[in-house]
């Protein structure tokens, strides 16, 4: 899969900019990718780059139309068809990140061929997978892990990449979901593998590698989240991590579309550890990493110091304080 | 999904009894459906029921070849396309609980049509499935979970079932996996959904009903099994069962088709109320079933005993001494 840059996101009519964390992820890790966004009447997600029309960005030189959007169950919406349609005949690629296929989608399949232009669903992988076998790899990993969905899994492991790499270690992201996908141009978007082959395809994720190589792997979902916990457990499972970092949002009532309260860090660590022992015997946990924006600077060090203090372990939000408390950490316990 | 009646099973040429497990399940449960059984050359599963050929089994009316086995990844091996296609030129219809669709195989999708025959691939489910919700369901549920694969948990799920419904109960039986829904007819083969919807599809398969009705639930995998916990994890969560049920069978070394010792009876339970919580906060265990046909039935009757003790929870196997003790305990509890 070689999506053409630059893109053009579209962020649809989403009622919140959650649904929009695709797109988000992407203008975050790849800005200089992201020409502009393309929002409909009611959209209430914001990039924070141009508003473009599907003739502006043409003429910007855009090559894609990102579908950079989330929504439960993933389906394509029947009025955004005409946007699609409309980028495909203005000579540019569709990229989707939804469950739905582009090229389900009659009107799409065929502006797609009247026009000769290629459709990417970043979600499905025509890759074959075996199931897990749990079978010890050589090398090292890290899976984020978290309270909830949402929760900054995927930048707290692009993080890590990036610190690594910068002090000359060897490290690579996984990608397991559309963003990362996107961002890392190579992945499966694990929740859109057939279920018996969710910790296979984990496996395949994250090959043998040399003994001092570091897998920074995406989390998806939460072992606590009654949509997703299937997900999670086949991922925790075979990513066989060494550690993992719990990702949380400290001001979320209840979690991500469904009516029931967060658990706590500690609840989360203490499932990690007793289900990833199925196939990791020593993983512990590495830290603790939070999105904090809701806090003022002084509010989120006390808040991450009053956490590091609690469980043991370093705290920090990667945005804000970046992740060198944590590859410190990683380094001392895993030299 | 209608399958005609009755069938000839096809056992392959697989290398043990477990791997024809579906066949095994389908003649206890439906004996009058199964008129014989079909085997390769090699082929170390037996149902004990005539071997007969395609012309034989067509002489005796079966209208479907079912090809009644498992094996990890569930691919169709090349050398089996000749006696499905045999069967189609013969005029049967063909039944298959693999991966594989039968109608992705050229020359069975190629016999089929030019026969005019039905091929059901019962592993397959066209069903729109939504993201589970964990919205609490009326009615109750009991789920069978186990220390392994194939350890009765379907077994345990169907006498409930039977045993329920000779008291008077009311009681159905939900089939998660291919066997069961050639049994009942019905159901979902929850491997082969999409990861996303595990637990959605759980809930579907699940729905709301009476206050006294009782829902069996099939379950799959088991929490510790490095291959399929995520299917295990995400059916528990849909399931929300008030009463679980642990499937066992004592004399494995190894879980099934990995190199991992089993866990613990106890810690199967503990686990699963942990996760259970999640959807059902009053979740409990109701008991154990084990497979003890390893041992004579004084032995048998010993290790039970020694179970009830030191669980405190009724101890059978359901197969040798029935589940009566089990539906007493329910009745107790839930009256």
């Amino acid at each position: 899969m070689n999506i053409p840059q630059p893109y053009l996101m579209f962020l649809g009519d989403v009622p919140d900019q959650l649904a929009a964390k695709t797109a988000a992820g992407i203008a975050d890790w790849r800005p200089e990718w992201c020409v502009g966004q393309l929002r409909l009447t009611g959209c209430k997600a914001d990039l924070s780059i141009p508003d473009l029309t599907i003739a502006e960005a043409k003429a910007k030189g855009v090559r894609t139309l990102v579908l950079g959007v989330v929504n439960a169950g993933g389906v394509l919406p029947d009025h955004w068809i005409g946007v699609v349609v409309q980028a495909l005949e203005a000579g540019m690629d569709v990229a989707s990140g939804l469950h739905t296929r582009l090229g389900s989608v009659p009107a799409i399949a065929e502006a797609a061929q009247r026009y000769g232009r290629q459709l990417f669903d970043v979600r499905h992988s025509d890759q074959h997978f075996a199931t897990g076998k749990g079978v010890k790899r050589s090398g090292r990993r890290v899976l984020t892990v978290g309270t909830d969905c949402s929760v900054g899994k995927k930048y707290t492991a692009l993080a890590l990449e990036k610190e690594m790499r910068a002090r000359g270690m060897k490290a690579d992201f996984r990608a397991t979901g559309q963003t990362g996908v996107f961002i890392s141009g190579r992945g499966v978007a694990l929740d859109a593998v057939v279920a018996d082959f969710i910790a296979g395809a984990a496996e395949w994720l994250s090959p043998a590698a040399e003994p001092d190589h570091w897998d920074l792997i995406e989390g998806q979902g939460s072992l606590f989240h009654p949509s997703f916990a299937g997900v999670t457990m086949g991922l925790l499972h075979g990513a066989q991590p060494d550690a993992f970092v719990v990702c949380h949002e400290p001001t979320r009532t209840k979690m991500r579309g469904v009516e029931r309260p967060l658990p706590s860090i500690a609840e989360v660590i203490d499932l990690t550890v007793r289900c990833g022992q199925v196939t990791s015997p020593g993983i512990r946990p590495l830290g603790i990493a939070v999105n904090t924006k809701a806090y003022d600077e002084a509010t989120a060090r006390a808040y991450l110091d009053g956490l590091a203090r609690d469980h043991g372990l370093p705290a920090t939000d990667p945005i804000r304080f970046g992740v060198g408390g944590l590859v410190d950490a990683l380094q001392a316990k895993f030299s």
